[in-house]
Parts: structure tokens; sequence; C-alpha cells
């Protein structure tokens, strides 16, 4: 392997040094992008693009060669990967959401689940390597996977939404059946992270996407335990070293106090909380990385450049921000304004690294 | 007008003693209701509903004539009645959401809108009026709006949704035209408020269902403000009294410090925050209401009462806690769960208050 030529990110994530805060975007290689469209249109479908190393590697350095400021790279890929190695059948009708051809939503569905023979998500593995080496050390990649909260969400609806009643219903009525789907993919992603890591992931994400949707003592029992399991899961990588991870439970900010006992090295923030505010709240136990509102990016690259630096100011001197944005980047998104809030952050961040 | 015999609702709204907790739910009159969706079928539309002065006062009295342990009711109406009178022009497609025949999103159309003539509302006072005869003083008729922010991301979009980018973007891009349109909307809905007031309701509600979808920043100046200013333009009643008014922005528990300050009585909680830590926050600045997920009522009867003990112990002993649900009821409830509920609020609220 090349060694890295940028450690920035990984620095900022573990709280050390940094000339300047580094930044990505999430979903920082999408729709967004014209080179992007052109692959998924040769490749046929968006699953097409994940189950196949080769076009998961093309869509992974679009961005990177597009934008010379990012300072981090992440595997091309979906959370529902795991459900869909588990046998759910993971499927996308045109324009609409992710949907799963047969749900775990009743007793005998539930007890039926097991962690899945990893071989299923080789396609994953693979990919990692393949663009690991791609990337030749530009800049770090990081493997990721979705909660197991939220793929439950999934997994008991059998498609997106965004009040869940199934799956509350099941929590509040037969909490017991609910612990083991979330200890089946607490169990899963552990193997499942780990062997991205193996792969060559350089820092680990966990989506919690939907964690949001939970009252505070649901979240601390049936989101965010089973994310300190996993957290505590990882193994270090082939060199021995330890490999840094990010928790992001959007929506999630009313419980950061919360998320930062368990062990993660970085909190993700959606735009809700002012990340001064944000730090505060959680001294010096973990690195925080966000939170422009992705919809600013719709607007002028001087209203970018005005909300970049509010949010560098608002977290102010020091090390341990790796900025981002609060969510995914949008699909209507101009690249040369995302380009714009690139150079932003490389412009006024300096300042605050002196 | 017959004197009120159970002003516990109020007085809790107002921070003052009372026997117990007083409960009411929102969307207490809906479709979970077999005697509503009875009175929808013979009305044609959930429009018709609450055009009709005698519909809406029909389905208003339902949850009451039901439930005994109810302490409120609440005017049928929408908030979208607003911007309807500005005419734009609301309109409902079968299993769609709202929806809007033209919208006010460039220059042109926004600096058209005016305060409507609150004629155009007529049908809602005359609905406060008879609702509140035929209530007969059993307990007190809130009325109520949307918040402007809120009713803005209707006028915009042209319909609802969930990340606003039409809105956002002219917020960041030309926050002088969405300032236009916040400003319309408050001077209407302190036109439309107190118009309510006069017509008879005791308490008034303003529901900011989409301000959790703003950075911590853009709630104060384009959602919490404006609410404000409504805040300080009511008027009393036809007695002379204080009408007790309450603030209710889903998703923004995080800013709960900010809402306290702005002359509201009483704040509405989601079920993401924990209710003993918002008291906390605010001190004795605001009564609170809420907080229970409405999912729970999709559960048993043990659920529920377990999860209301805990909601009662979390706030503790003392004054100023109205029960209700975190957000509206969900069609799919049974509604002998929604009689739980409301039974143990009663049963388990007494210890808090001797």
């Amino acid at each position: 392997m090349t060694a890295l030529q940028n450690d920035t990110f990984l620095r900022a994530l573990l709280r050390q040094p940094t000339d300047y805060t580094p930044v990505w975007m999430m979903r920082q290689a999408g729709r967004y992008l014209p080179e992007y469209r052109e692959s998924r249109k040769t490749a046929g479908s968006f699953l097409s693009l994940c189950k196949s190393p080769d076009f998961a590697t093309e869509v992974t350095l679009q961005p990177l060669d597009r934008y010379p400021l990012l300072d981090a790279s992440i595997l091309f890929s979906d959370i529902l990967t795991v459900p869909d190695a588990m046998g759910l059948g993971l499927y996308f009708e045109e324009g609409e959401g992710p949907k799963f051809e047969r749900t775990a939503s009743d007793e005998a569905s539930i007890r039926a689940l097991e962690v899945p023979d990893m071989t299923k998500l080789q396609y994953v593995f693979d990919a990692v390597s393949q663009i690991r080496k791609a990337i030749n050390g530009r800049v770090p990649l990081i493997g990721f996977a979705g909660s197991p909260w939220t793929l439950a969400t999934y997994m008991v609806e059998g498609k997106g939404g965004t009040d869940f009643l199934n799956t509350k219903k099941l929590m509040y009525a037969r909490p017991e059946l609910l612990h083991h789907i979330l200890e089946v993919n607490a169990q899963t992603i552990i193997q499942y992270l780990n062997a991205q890591i193996a792969s060559g992931a350089q820092a680990v994400m966990i989506f919690d996407s939907w964690g949001g949707a939970l009252s505070h003592k649901a979240y601390i029992k049936f989101s965010l335990n089973y994310m300190q399991k996993i957290v505590a899961g990882l193994t270090k990588n082939n060199d021995g070293c330890k490999v840094p991870s990010i928790v992001f439970t959007k929506g999630g900010a009313l419980w950061l106090e919360a998320q930062a006992e368990i062990g993660a090295d970085a909190l993700g923030l959606d735009w809700a909380v002012d990340i001064g505010q944000a730090r505060k709240r959680v001294g010096d136990k973990v690195a925080l990385q966000g939170n422009l509102d992705p919809a600013i990016l719709l607007s002028t690259p001087e209203a970018i450049e005005k909300e970049v630096v509010s949010i560098l100011a608002s977290y102010g001197k020091g090390h341990g921000h790796v900025f981002n944005l609060g969510h995914g980047i949008t699909q209507w998104t101009p690249p040369e304004n995302a380009a714009a809030m690139l150079a932003a952050v490389r412009k006024h961040s300096k300042q605050y690294h002196q």
C-alpha cells in the first residue's frame, strides 16, 4: 500500500493538531455529479453500482478527481446491503426508495434472522480493497454501516418511512423481539465493519439515520446501546493500529452527552445544533463532524461562504473538527457550489489551528 | 355563555395548582374514531368538514362525548386555511397531503402577498362560536394557527414535504423575500387568532410543525422571532382576561431555552426530549405540554400505562404539566387504547399534585 499523503482527517478524528479543518461531504459520490449519473446509466441502476467493485471504485473516486480539496473518501455502498445479505431481498423501484421482498416483522420471521455468512458481502470488501488501491494514498478511505436500529426499521417496515409505526409497535408491545433483531444486526455489523477494516478501511462511520425518531429513553435502549456494542467490537487494522470511529444519529443532537460516552472517536452532527454549543456539551471526549445544512448548497457562493465562516467560528479555536454537511448532499446541488464550500473551509479554517 | 365546569387545563397552562394533570390529545377529533370517519363520509371530504361550522362542531365534540376524561377540546380546522384565504387555492387529492394551486415562490408572487380580509375566514370564527356553545362549559376550547415559518414552507413549495429545499434556497439566497412572507403570515395570524379569541377560544396554540427542519440560528431568525411577535399581539378575551398561549415546535427540543423567553405560557414537547430534563431547562418560565410518542397507542394498555407513569414521574411533583401526545394521534390507533392512556393519566397523576 502507498503511504497516506494526507492524514488531516484521521488526525482531526483523534483530536490531534492539524493545519486546517479537514472536510468531506456525506454522499459526495452522488447524483449531483454528471460523471456519477453517467456511470449509473452505464451500470444500469444504483444497486449495480454498489454490487460491482469496479463501478463502486469508479464513482468513489469521481469527487476526489473533481475536488482536490477533499480530505477523505467514503466507500460507495448502501447501508441496506446488510439486511439484503440476511436474505430479505433488497430492491429499488424507479423513483421510489428502497424496498424489501420479505420483512422481519412477525415472531417467526424475526426469530429466523441470523448473522449472514460474510461471503455474501464479499463484493463490499472487494470494493474496499480496490478503492483503497485506486486512491493510492491521496486521502483516507472511510468504511461504514447503518446502525442496528436504523436497519431494523427497514427490516420491519419493508421500506423506508418516517414514523416507523410497525417497528415502534413491536418496540412497545414485544420489546424482546426487537432486541433480537438489534442483537443480530449488531453482531453482523461488527463482522461487517471489521472485514472492511481488514480490507483497508481507515476509519468507520455508523449511520443512525433514524435514531432521531425515538424518545430519549428508547434511543438509549434500542439504538445507542447497540452502537456502543459495535464500537467496542471493532478490531485494529492490519498494521495493528486503531481505526477511528464516527457515530452519527440524524436528529439526535438532544442526546450528545450520552453519545459522547460510548467510546466512538467522533460524533456526526446534523445542522439543527449549534456546533459551538455541541462542543461545550461533549467537552474533549470526542471530535465533532458537521454541520452545514446541505440546502445551503442550492443558494449562492456568497451565502455558502458566510455559513461556513459562521460554523468554523462557532466551533472556534483548536482541533477536533471535521467539516461536513449535516446530511447527504442533495441531487440538486450545482457542483460548483460544493467547490465553493470546500474552498471556504480551507480558506477560513487555518486561523483556528494556529 | 355557560360557566366553565373544568378549568384544570387552563390552570395548568398558567402553572396554577390543580388536583391532577389535565390531558388532551393532538388531533383528538380524527380518523381513528369511527364516528369521525362517518361524518367525513357524509361531508364528502376533510375540507368540507373544516369549512362547515356544523360539521366542525360535530366532529370537535365527538372525542368529548366518547372520552369523559378529556380536559380540553380543540377547534376542528387546518393550519392551511390561512394561505388558502390568501388566495393560494388549497386542495387535497385522495390519499395525498395538502397541495396549493398557486405558490408564493418567486419575487412577484411573494411581493403580491397581503394580509387577507378576515371575512374569508369567517367560517372558522363561526365554527369557534358554535363549538363553544355546543361544549356548554364542559371543558375549554383551544383555537390554533400554524406558525409563520410552517405556513411559508407550504406556500413556497406548494405542498407538504420534509426537506423544504425551495424554501431554504429562498432563505439563504433571498432572505428578504422570505421575511416578507413571514411578516405577512405573522400579521395575518395575529388577526386570525384574535378573531378566534373574540369568538370564544379560551386558549390558543401555535403549531410550528416544521421549525425542527432549521438550524439553530435560522430557527431563531425565521421561526421563533415571528412566533414571539404573534404572542405579543394576542388580545384579551371579551371578559378582559388573558388567553393562555402554547407554542409547539415539532423537533425543536434543542431550543427550549429560547422558546421559554418569547412570552408564551406553555411549550409543546414532542417525545424526543425527556420531560423532566425539559422542565429543568425551562425552569418556572413556562408550563410544558406533552409528550407521549403517539406510536405507543398502537401497542397494549399495559405498555401505555407504563409509559404514562414514566412521563408523569419524569415531570415530577408540582404543577404546570398538561399531558398530551408528542404529535397528532395516528389514524391506526384503537380507540380503546386512547381511553387507556386517558385513564392512566388520571389514575397516576393525582399523587404529583398533593
